[in-house]
């Protein structure tokens, strides 16, 4: 066992032992500007404090403090898992501090860890709704507690500001190194024979013993993975395939139950599998991943279509209206995702990541970062009811965007994958770099053999579909390297231009990965060229769901028709004759254009008829349709991703 | 003010002091056999007696007793409302008394009542979950605690009672009176000015005044009805929508929030303005029943779209797969909608009902009467699990039909309807009877003139469709009256058949109400012909949880087809081509059959695809449908009502 904090981490979210890929992180890539830049600003400038404000005026913050004034239960705020809201806080501010530097942030990030590190407890213990007097005990609600789960969010923060100010003094790793000592003693093999009712503990255990070096932890995460789907949860309402304690991991076909906890459970057993060469449980993975992506996944990449145990329905279960599309299911399934990548590569899970990134990520803020989807529909039937700027809303209301929930986690769930998001754009391997998603950006970093490469990218993705890469390595020529560009699955007809001293070629690509091996210098230039058209999309016909219907994306983004755009006429009140073919000021704007057929809205006395009782049409208009992730922000609407198409 | 019982009411659950129709009682109707006899007969020599046992083991019985002998809280059992469940059971047993007159369930009546009696407080307080030392303080806990809602239940078990064996000693009805007077001290006018979050006092109440005479329980009722909709209960999640709190029941314009309180309120709301002439509210009653029925119901005339809140969804949120379809709220329509017939009279109402008691209220009991369906799904998307006939599942799993349940309304509302049902079958005016439903029965009873008439029905229906009423007035040829028969709303073609000495007439008639007015003599004969072949029924096309599809109706039923007929295809696999027409063998077996193309089952990688991308077919067949209600008898299988078109 050794105390050094390892230093030579990427200043990633995820550093795996081993992998196919390597992440480059904040150090290596930065963001410039663009569709992402600008949400990262935002979230610096007002989503942070945002949070802090409600975490101190909400009582979430306080309640650490009457822990370390003895003065709890009293008094105590917040449901069972708020200390967790801290912890993802804390893990946003790391990342951000280590994106800007931001020195105001330095403090409130000192401040937040010296108000936590007065409620630990001598023998590591931290939690504030438990194990006082007038307290339910220590591990004693194991279903519902989130004990585990909490620290889980602290080991994460920890590893955040370890690899983002390794040498920083504020206690944070020692904090979280005592506390996962504590688990690994309670929970060790020789210890209890139980799990956390909601998995993270293992992602945050697997993550401190790369930080650490500590393999305790790797393998106290290990034995709560192998431990899932054994029953060691009681059984409730909906079966413990909800806490996914009804299959071992390692048996599973599928992700089922709870979105969030089954896409962090799997992230933390990526994490297992890849530091113990556990190819069988890495394999087991990426068959759940495949079948839950090709049969649970909604069109956005947002999973989980149960409001009731915000859950996975089954195989093909995705209704458009009941979508619950949790905003952290879709962080979780970037997690587990982007570590299938780092582990075996493939153009898919980038192609996911950029689909969750757009339509689910970038969907649930509002634009000023202080508001936010918890659940994401795809299909609003009435009009969202404006939230109470002061107020707490409850966790998935019909409302519209709100500040701040009882179950407030989409918040800093959102603003640590924003914070963090440089680290996801770029890998490297043996052989060069792999660029998986395309924003302005300035990439320098050393391949193996300890040359450094660097270059921009320049794009106005994806407002248009130019993906200028500007080599930059200022250096005499050097042995080849090979860059990697995805080319999203949706990109047929993409073409690649590469100019060099040489001269310049251009080819049409296929979806999936296209390669430029070159010793490149300084002023080459590679250019992808991904064609922005709308297009129409049609559902597997299993989808009941969306059956009948089609969907318009372009690029990576969703598009929604919204009533605003429509009025009189509701979003249910039309047929979709065609898509109208984009002119470039329809594609500045992001938008697509279709012509519907607007329909009678009368109703029948009883809606079930014998065979062609359709609807009258009464008119024709061509509409413009939004990008989803930008639906609910001029006012009140109805909105669909899936239109019915006119009979 | 008066002791007095009113003797002279029906011998039926709802007795109102105006409308267009008399309800004719157990003592005028008689079922004789068929479909509904043979229910009723295994619900009195089977459900009644598995009901008692479940109450008698899960310990709900026992609580009275524990209440008697001063021993609660410690170990009293059952949720909080499950002393409604001994009400509807005992409500349950007055109705099979008043059918079948059975000394042995009088016995078990009564016992039962001594119990109840000995847990009733001096001031007439009811409940065996408050008001004790250790028990949380009466009333304070409306929004969730039941206890108007268990004595809404209380009074309904009296009233069927004091219909059924008005000079019974049992004590029953006092029980009754006792906390109803309470109930009124407590919660009149110048008491608390509150409301219980779950309706069902307000119908009790109304009906205890038609019993007893009583006008302060029916201001009471009314005062509970006008205080909904003004925010006198606390927010919750989904909204006070969920309790009705929302908006004013003389101003809202459809049924919403949890389908169970929406029908009950809606029921008592109706027997509140029929008997304080309040046609005002009436009209608002009307008016949601018909946008509920336009937008919001079933195909089978389920209703609750919604898992989480067992609540009605949106208009048009009709999802298949999630139909939660509660039986209950089955039970509810039928009160609610039993009511606004006998206010205005109408074959709509009637048309639902009859949907609703084939398509719900048959299909929740197994045929040994001793394992119900919770909620009633349109769409089985994997096998059900059987349940373990020893245990107590989930209010909602996806088990098979389970013997009882945590929430366990289902079995006694299932009980007491069946019990009760000659009493839906008939209505009187001042101009002669009227038919409503179609069962194998005997009808004796007076007009308004005092005349008496009687006439038997002849019929297999829904096993085939001809109806044959022979009169059986043993008198001397009497002045003229009129004969009402419904012709259900999807029986076009039908043709009525009048026999009498004077010869013979035969014609069409068109859906709705068809009479023949005469004076009938014995041996008489009106024979309805309703046609029975198995017919297609397409969807409004806003309903987007069966876009693209098509369910087969024959009769009454819904039909439904099950994997069991379909193996290896499962019923997500196949496309409708057509209906088979139907043959006499066909049709005596009361199922329907199809001609499906069998498709492909693989997946693609992701299920969203460019236009064109239609599964393979490998193969036709013709298939038989079983009617709905007859689902999941054959062992675990999966199932679809709505089936998708062949493209």
């Amino acid at each position: 066992m050794t105390m050094q904090t390892t230093t030579t981490q990427p200043q990633s979210p995820v550093a795996p032992a081993r992998g196919t890929r390597r992440p480059l992180g904040q150090t290596e890539v930065r963001i410039t500007g663009g569709f992402w830049g600008e949400r990262q600003d935002v979230n610096g400038r007002r989503t942070l404090a945002h949070i802090e404000g409600k975490l101190e005026s909400e009582g979430w913050l306080g309640n650490f403090d009457l822990a370390a004034a003895g003065a709890l239960p009293d008094g105590r705020r917040g449901r069972e898992f708020s200390d967790s809201e801290v912890y993802k806080y804390l893990e946003a501010l790391a990342w951000e501090i280590g994106r800007t530097g931001d020195p105001a942030l330095e403090e409130r990030f000192r401040a937040v860890v010296t108000r936590v590190a007065a409620a630990q407890e001598a023998d590591g213990y931290l939690n504030t709704r438990f194990g006082r007097p007038g307290q339910a005990a220590r591990w004693s609600a194991l279903e519902w507690g989130h004990e585990l789960y909490c620290l889980g969010h602290l080991f994460q923060a920890a590893v955040a500001r370890a690899r983002t100010r390794p040498e920083a003094d504020d206690g944070l790793l020692g904090i979280a190194r005592r506390a996962a000592d504590l688990v690994c003693r309670e929970f060790g093999a020789d210890g209890r024979d139980a799990i956390c009712g909601h998995a993270e503990v293992e992602v945050g255990l697997a993550e401190l013993s790369r930080v650490t070096g500590d393999r305790r932890y790797l393998d106290q995460a290990r034995l709560f993975v192998e431990r899932h789907g054994h029953g060691k949860l009681g059984d409730i309402e909906w079966g413990r395939g909800y806490f996914q304690d009804d299959v071992p991991v390692r048996d599973a076909e599928v992700l089922r139950g709870h979105a969030v906890r089954a896409n962090y459970l799997s992230a933390g057993a990526a994490d297992v599998a890849v530091d113990t060469d556990d190819d069988a449980l890495l394999a087991a993975l990426r068959r759940q991943w495949d079948r839950t992506v090709a049969r649970r996944t909604y069109i956005t990449g947002g999973q989980g279509s149960h409001h009731q145990d915000e859950a996975f329905g089954e195989d093909w279960e995705l209704p458009a209206d009941r979508a619950y599309s949790e905003t952290c299911a879709g962080v979780g399934s970037i997690m587990f995702t982007w570590r299938l990548l780092l582990a075996d590569g493939g153009a898919r899970y980038a192609d996911l990541i950029e689909r969750t990134l757009y339509n689910v990520i970038a969907t649930s803020p509002a634009p000023d970062g202080c508001a936010f989807y918890y659940a994401n529909t795809l299909h609003q039937r009435v009009p969202g009811i404006p939230a109470d700027p002061g107020a707490v809303s409850p966790r998935a209301s019909s409302s519209m965007r709100a500040p701040w929930f009882e179950v407030s986690c989409c918040p800093p769930n959102v603003a640590r994958t924003l914070a963090s998001l440089d680290a996801y754009i770029a890998t490297a391997d043996a052989d060069g770099i792999q660029l998986h998603q395309y924003a302005p950006s300035t990439i320098r970093t050393a391949l193996a053999d300890g040359r450094t490469v660097a270059f921009d990218v320049e794009t106005r993705y994806p407002a248009d579909g130019a993906i200028r890469v500007v080599h930059r390595t200022d250096a005499a020529p050097q042995a080849p390297w090979t860059l990697s560009l995805r080319v999203p699955s949706w990109a047929s007809g993409a073409r690649l231009r590469v100019e060099t001293a040489d001269g310049v070629e251009e080819r049409e690509v296929e979806p999936g990965v296209t390669a430029v091996r070159r010793a490149f210098r300084s002023g080459d230039v590679v250019e992808l060229h991904l064609p922005m058209a709308p297009r129409l999309t049609t559902p597997d016909a299993r989808i009941d769901g969306a059956r009948g219907c089609v969907a318009v994306e372009r690029g990576p983004e969703v598009l929604a028709l919204e009533s605003v755009d429509l009025a009189p006429a509701g979003v249910d009140d039309v047929g979709l004759v065609a898509l109208v073919p984009g002119t470039k000021p329809v594609e500045r704007d992001g938008r697509g254009w279709v012509e519907v057929v607007r329909l009678a809205a009368e109703d029948a006395e009883w809606p079930y008829r014998d065979a062609g009782g359709d609807r009258a049409p009464v008119g024709r208009a061509v509409v413009p349709l939004v990008p989803y992730h930008e639906w609910a922000q001029r006012g009140p609407s109805t909105m669909r991703v899936w239109i019915p198409t006119a009979s």
